[in-house]
């Protein structure tokens, strides 16, 4: 199953839903074909619970880069930097989420509503702990979201040897303290 | 031409770029199908054109909610509510430049990459002008991009009756001021 899942990021990322094969994901896992219908009844079924699989791992390691002792700020860097490592060694995530715009409208939006619930409760534990403004709301979570979902297409999948950490700090200084210039 | 244009966008932004016909556009448009080779050579070109032709309106719309007595925050406020409106009006401008990472990279690549450099450009001169923080560059630019088209994406397009200038002024303190509690 891991593997399947795995040769199918790398097929569908490199040849996009309509030129990936099932038989060119089980050569590519090193399976036989009839291993794939144990798991899966389509290519369509395998690209859905590959996009869930993408999902899910996306936000296991913003999770597993935070730890209680962060602050909001800090946990919002943390995650932000730990979505930029995850996006450099899948680069694919970004045509295989994209395409689900088109084959799996309803996993892409899934995919975009947990992640910004996520980032909202962050905000609003920070809110409650007195380290942010009142009145964080989905906008501020939908904001950071697009905000780290760019920087990781430009910095991570465009990368042309940008310093993430320095990506990171920018863009958690803006958040933080805003742009306005206090001289 | 614009009534082709206009037909496409309409036709790629319901059935997507490979269930759309070229008959089904001139239909749409009012015009017969040889007018379509008048303009255009193929499919993929007039989608290419589509794309750029979209990406520039989005630019000018937003150089339009612009003017120079605007100090550097204002702008970018005056610029997201344009795009939102924009977005509201013409929702299929994503399903197109979405598309276009998989019909035609380059267009898609170029159209972002544009939308950065007005943004970066539009930066730093908040910076020259002292109005803004030091050390303006293309993160900050990529970052608010990034947070534009998501908040398009769901306040405009996913839109659940919010009010977008709302929406635009939460994310406008958020990179002005930014979001740490101040008390």
């Amino acid at each position: 199953m891991r593997r399947l899942l795995d040769a199918a990021a790398l097929e569908f990322g490199e040849k996009g839903f309509h030129d990936t094969s099932i038989s060119g994901i089980t050569a590519r896992a090193g399976t036989a074909l009839g291993n794939f219908y144990n798991y899966f009844g389509s290519k369509e079924e395998l690209f859905r619970a590959l996009v869930q699989d993408m999902s899910a791992r996306v936000g296991e390691r913003a999770r597993g880069a935070l730890s209680p002792g962060l602050g909001a700020l800090e946990t919002e860097r943390a995650a932000l930097l730990a979505f930029l490592g995850f996006a450099s060694e899948h680069q694919e995530i970004y045509r295989i989420i994209d395409e689900a715009e088109f084959i799996d409208p309803a996993s892409f939006r899934l995919h975009y509503e947990t992640t910004a619930n996520r980032i909202a409760e962050r905000l609003r534990a920070g809110e409650d702990a007195g380290e942010l403004r009142r009145g964080m709301s989905d906008v501020h979570a939908w904001a950071i979201m697009g905000m780290n979902v760019f920087l990781g297409l430009r910095y991570a999948v465009w990368a042309n040897g940008e310093d993430l950490e320095q990506v990171t700090e920018a863009a958690n200084a803006m958040i933080s303290e805003g742009i306005r210039s206090k001289s």
